[in-house]
């Protein structure tokens, strides 16, 4: 396995403690002479040794540093809203597999409705806790729920789409990938998409879980950019 | 939304009924008029609609039907087994995007320990769930555990190889990748799988969990394969 990760403001810290230093000393009983990752999120990592273990902090000595450029184009996904942990599955595979944003797109069909910040900000501590994991030198950025007329993506992951992820011509720039939620697109949605100039496009003949088409799309994506 | 789709023993139904027609008649409440699919879980379709609605089943006449080759080269997937429902999720999403055939995989990290059948038959009913919800014409299947030494695959994930999965030269016929549990591959096994042949490769550079590895991997190849 690979040194496990943490998040730190900025990367000249010696000691770890509050939330990280909990994890690592307390969950995952880090001992002298291991090897961790400290990360800024914002690129920037550094190699650390244990040189002490106390209740809920290790003291480091740093070995290295080095900055990680932003991935380039950026991969956004607008995820339609999901009832249940569906919303917050999709959220961590899509930041594992390497997204640099997630837009939360308040759909027509989402039946889930946000009434307050606490579902983004769960959507959020699930991202950083997923990136950590990862390992990902970048945090994905969550950003504010959308309505449909504020999105103009490049592309929409539809079932009955004839063009092929696979194969459709990439614009240069940013790529915007709409995600349906668990009732789909509603055909309006679809128009207004297409009018502002995105590309229905299929991945399979299956009919893709919310969950998991985002997370599919992703791959197929980073495999043809070259970032993977 | 597409039609939703039943598994029937055979496509000559008339009447839906038993756990199927509960889920259609009971649960989804289709009403006369609405269209379904049945599906025989082994490349027959036909398409229904509703005549009548009873408790627990409907009465369908049927106005078309096709079959649907099965898929060429095959996909398998050697899963490590994994603890809580990881395995259960990487079952589901797997199904969704296409895999054909699944091999739980008894690796020397995996902490759970399947002790009787029961772990088998709840990732083969996930299987079968996913399969109907993606509307798949063929079922995938969920074979019975392995050690290390019985397998012998064509690519190993494993997040310090060289080698990535998008431009690895593919053979010609079925593939079967390797994903490792929570714990990853030990040394030892991916050295025997090595010996045996296979090539590890990695899904960009970010570590992936086991309920993510195989949806991305089977992402990257169907779409390299022109399967998506």
């Amino acid at each position: 396995m690979s040194r496990p990760l943490f998040l730190v403001p900025a990367l000249d810290v010696t000691v770890l403690d509050g939330p990280e230093g909990h994890h690592a000393a307390d969950v995952m009983r880090l001992r002298v002479g291991e090897e961790l990752l400290l990360g800024d999120g914002r690129g920037g990592v550094a190699s650390a040794v244990v040189q002490a273990v106390g209740r809920g902090r290790l003291d480091l000595s740093l070995t290295d540093r080095w900055y990680a450029e932003p991935p380039a184009p950026h991969l956004v996904v607008a995820q339609g809203i999901a009832k249940g942990d569906r919303g917050e599955l999709a959220v961590q595979a899509m930041t594992e597999v390497g997204v640099d944003e997630i837009v939360p797109w308040t759909a027509a069909r989402s039946v889930a409705r946000w009434k307050d910040d606490r579902p983004l900000e769960r959507w959020r501590a699930v991202a950083r806790e997923a990136a950590k994991q990862a390992r990902r030198p970048w945090l994905p950025v969550v950003s504010a729920p959308v309505p449909t007329e504020a999105l103009a993506p490049t592309l929409v992951l539809h079932e009955e789409a004839t063009v092929r992820l696979s194969t459709v011509e990439l614009p240069a720039g940013d790529i915007l990938v709409v995600v349906g939620p668990e009732g789909g697109i509603a055909p309006e949605e679809l128009e207004a998409f297409v009018a502002a100039g995105a590309v229905p496009v299929r991945l399979g003949d299956t009919v893709l879980r919310t969950s998991t088409a985002g997370v599919a799309a992703l791959a197929v994506l980073s495999a043809r950019l070259g970032r993977w």
